[in-house]
């Protein structure tokens, strides 16, 4: 593990590591904020923050405006990337943004030619964790968080995985990407034609099927250009109501897709967080 | 004024404008953050915020996390540009990124072929409040701050024009512009090679000589790369000392030059502006 580059924020250290992934065949870097606790020895436990199309593990840590709360918490994030990277991975057949480099969807895929590096889920529930979990004062305590097409990865990461999370929660997740444009185009790539593949990558599916009860929380901006197209909050809510999940949905008037919207209640996440890991 | 973008932030909105600017003979576009209580009408003072090197007016709305704090004490933002830009405005002769486009270094220039587009501090002082002023829900009221360049740039605008803001503060400033690489190269295009005619765009020379008494802070990281050579913090100190000017000044160990720098203590320059600015 190289470390690329850290800055001191609040008190505590925003740090960029590279590794070799033996999951996803290729090296990756990935981003961890330690709060002042951390770095005092204590051990904390750790968010992970999983981000949206297009981004790296970049964006959530220079636009969310997150680590104030985070350093007051004593709450460890970590930020992958989005998607496999580099020489030999291959990215969307139509060089567009939606799909592939950026764009992984956070499942495994079953196909070629994405099968040998496009095992994103794998990495985010297993590889990451038990690297940072050997390399950090960090306790075993996580919880898992994201926006857009990282929301639809918390929830599924989460919800196909019990006992691994405290908590859930998501800003503008692709709530049932097996009924929307950039879910079928990742999943028909990755998973191959048959939908009946795609149903267990699929948040509004499987919250049906969970035995496990996390507390989930939510946000929708009204404003967002996607959430009719691509988002269904709506179906995520009908699923969770009919199955007694415990979800909160909050729909915000006026907010759009941005990190504005998430900087705006990024604390609420960040504390529904820290109660169920037992530090709030 | 044509409106680029918006977004909704913590209850206000960020929007971003491009307007023609008479002083620099170019489109221009500024950033503006209207707390909500602006939104609902009443006015609100502004604090303009100059950026650094290779910056635009995006990178302090996206990365400072100011805006909780900002809608809290019911403050204005505005972040202009950090140079004329588009056709016919020439950049750096050697292509680099520490002067010309990105890098006006909020003076007037005097020399060609600069001096009919590089006039920041002009449009920066004058043409811009006077078009915010017109324009928003805003009062005559206005603070100013700033962080590298713009920490220069902060600083003498407060310095050269006595009654226009209320506070100064900045990050990381560069201090003594006359005296290191960035400021001579820059004032050497701009102002020419004569270093008689660069006193008075130097904070340190200034505040030797300033008749108003403003609260001025400054914050340094010491962990900044561009401390010794470029930023010399010590000779804005000495001459603040020596002309009993107010200046409070901190030093940060282990922080360096970055947005997470800023992001760290930028609450506290919000309320050190809205002070004086009569808000808090």
């Amino acid at each position: 593990m190289e470390l690329v580059s850290q800055n001191k924020v609040f008190g505590g250290a925003h740090r960029r590591y590279r590794h070799r992934s033996a999951t996803l065949g290729c090296d990756m870097v990935f981003a961890v904020f330690l709060p002042p606790q951390a770095l005092a020895g204590e051990k904390v436990p750790v968010l992970y923050w999983l981000s949206g199309l297009t981004c790296t593990d970049e964006n959530f840590m220079q636009k969310a405006g997150a680590f104030r709360t985070a350093a007051d918490l004593g709450l460890a994030i970590v930020a992958p990337d989005t998607s496999p990277r580099g020489e030999g991975v291959p990215g969307d057949p139509d060089g567009s943004w939606d799909f592939g480099l950026g764009a992984g969807f956070y499942v495994d895929a079953t196909q070629e030619p994405w099968s040998k590096h496009y095992r994103m889920h794998d990495y985010v529930v297993n590889e990451l964790p038990a690297l940072v979990e050997a390399e950090f004062p960090v306790t075993g305590l996580r919880s898992i968080s994201g926006h857009s097409m990282g929301g639809h990865g918390a929830l599924v990461c989460a919800l196909r995985n019990p006992g691994r999370y405290r908590s859930i929660s998501a800003f503008a997740p692709i709530s049932n990407p097996t009924d929307v444009p950039w879910g079928q185009k990742a999943f028909g790539h990755l998973l191959g034609p048959e939908r009946i593949g795609w149903l267990a990558w699929d948040a509004s599916v499987l919250i049906a099927g969970s035995d496990e009860r996390l507390p989930l929380l939510v946000d929708q901006g009204e404003a967002d250009s996607f959430l009719e197209s691509q988002l269904k909050p709506e179906r995520l809510k009908e699923a969770a109501d009919a199955a007694g999940y415990p979800l909160t949905l909050r729909r915000h008037a006026g907010y759009d897709h941005s990190y504005y919207f998430i900087a705006s209640f990024i604390d609420d996440h960040l504390r529904h967080a820290a109660r169920a890991l037992e530090i709030a």
